[in-house]
């Protein structure tokens, strides 16, 4: 499939079913509207389902790993080398995402959309979970040119696209993305800067944790990054070539998949939102599918939220990616769904409405 | 027992096992501290619990209801009767507390602390799960004078004290606390005034949905509680007497004996931190054991917090009570264990450290 054909496919959230879900609400045996922000996700969840029986029934997390040139400018706290290590951890069950997801009831899949080193997911225990579509080895150095051509951006986000539908074909209803990639908050960095158009110093944190001294380099490198490549902002193609990554192009692949076959997309932090704002620059229509899952500690993360509209459901001051604030939240969401279908109605209730 | 004997009982919760858990943070698989709020959560468990294995098995919520005679000054949305209908809510499926709690896993338990209306647990479906135990039929109007005697007003606290002393040799080790009391946002915001030293203006808000002239009138009411009635705030006794109810006291009575038998309480909203801040008043030790769920939309509820130096876990903008942000948070918490305990450290993924 082509991306053009996906961007046609995709229409926005009716708003009829969102009307009668309100309506559903309103006679519930509570105060007018007393579960807040409850009730927007699960009238929400009505919407993109078009139902009034919304559901939470089948979840799973889609890590998308990616490696970046970007490291070479000193720009993380920890070396290349954990993008690869990581993912192998990602398919036993010890890592933040296997236990978060765990408890969410969530499945875990893993694709490699670039990382350097080849893991043949055959050779390893879980490896049914890796789904191995490299773009390439890596990314290039943004700071110096663009981390990928236009081709690749394009095949990042449609391979995205894929194996998001992939599990929507297998049952999946609501996918949560996730991101591993030493160096990854410099491209979603830049990628915010560009589509919401704020300064760099707004979108430069500490990422996992670097001293002073780096993310001074950091930010340089953003600069670098938009001086050298002048990305439009307006095509959402051109910022992800120009200074994104491939498991950035593949969050935007899930999320446009999300739109395209009408099941929510939770989206995690800083990066999987960096990966949103891609997609919303291809197709504005994505928010209504889109839930955010948490606000990470990073700060610029809260800056891409209120651009996309989006008011994360948790702000726990996490920020370790891998899709462990999108899962984490499944559970709000899942209260939510039940609040909706399990709650009695006033009149069922016998219970005297309002004076 | 007598409450002097309650109060010498309380200890502050363990530093040496809060350390202890703290190092043991330091060595999962992930940037230093990347969970955020989770690892405070799951170590301030430990160190209630005295352990390096906490756990969130055994959860209840126990829903304190009582009814109000500052309603005869026209401050609630809703008519007195509403007490007595909801609490028979309760003890079906179909109330927001009976599916959010469904939905943690946490039993519901509820008591008749001073309701107007008898209800009598033999002849209810789910009345075994109710306890009679009123004070008295409702409480005076404290904008005329005390809502209660000192006397009454330490019934309230032991009985509520008693009641999660039973829960918590039942097996109950996480206890969830939820309130039911038409009015009782006007005995809360005065208690919140009074113990956080406040402008009443800052603590009134429109609790179940009262309109601006509603509004007014409770302000008023608030203030004629502290004029009328003079509570020492160093007196949380006093306070709870004379402008408090018999719900709150028995909420205050639940944190106590979390302290005392060293459990970990989750207060709901802002009747249950109202609570909270009585038994803070007899007891400054208490809030090392203490979670905030959620953070009401009820303005004055993120002062109370304040005071206290709690953080909430949720900010859903709800305001229903009955213990709903309580239950909604221990799933958060039992995600926040499941990490201390489950994820790998770097030596067992065989991951790299930071550079």
């Amino acid at each position: 499939m082509e991306l053009k054909e996906i961007l046609k496919g995709i229409q926005p959230v009716d708003e009829d079913w969102i009307e009668k879900a309100k309506a559903r609400t309103a006679q519930l045996v509570m105060p007018p509207r007393a579960l807040g922000r409850l009730h927007e996700i699960s009238e929400r969840l009505c919407g993109i389902q078009q139902t009034l029986e919304p559901s939470m029934e089948g979840k799973a997390v889609l890590v998308m790993a990616g490696d970046h040139g970007v490291v070479e400018e000193g720009v993380s706290a920890f070396p290349q080398e954990v993008t690869g290590q990581m993912v192998r951890v990602f398919l036993g069950d010890g890592a933040g995402i296997s236990v978060l997801a765990r408890h969410a009831g969530a499945e875990v899949w893993i694709a490699d959309m670039g990382i350097i080193p080849d893991i043949d997911p055959g050779s390893i225990k879980g490896g049914e979970r890796l789904w191995a579509c490299k773009v390439a080895r890596g990314t290039a150095n943004l700071a110096k040119g663009p981390a990928m051509t236009r081709q690749e951006a394009e095949k990042a986000v449609v391979t995205g696209f894929q194996m998001a539908t992939g599990l929507f074909r297998k049952g999946i209803s609501v996918l949560g993305t996730g991101d591993m990639g030493i160096g990854n908050t410099t491209p979603s960095a830049v990628i915010g800067a560009v589509i919401a158009r704020m300064d760099p110093v707004e979108m430069v944190g500490p990422g996992t944790g670097i001293n002073s001294k780096g993310l001074q380099r950091k930010l340089e490198a953003v600069r670098q990054g938009i001086e050298v490549n002048i990305p439009d902002p307006g095509d959402g193609l051109d910022v992800l070539s120009k200074v994104g990554g491939f498991e950035i192009g593949g969050i935007a692949g899930c999320v446009l998949a999300g739109a395209y076959h009408g099941h929510p997309v939770v989206i995690d932090g800083f990066i999987s939102t960096a990966g949103a704002l891609v997609a919303h620059a291809l197709c504005p229509d994505i928010t209504g599918y889109l839930f955010a899952g948490h606000c990470s500690k990073e700060p610029g993360h809260r800056i891409m939220l209120n651009y996309l509209g989006l008011d994360p459901i948790l702000d726990l001051e996490m920020r370790l990616g891998e899709g462990t604030g999108a899962v984490l939240a499944m559970g709000i969401m899942q209260g939510a769904v039940r609040i909706f279908r399990e709650m009695l109605t006033f009149e069922q209730a016998s219970v005297s409405a309002k004076d």
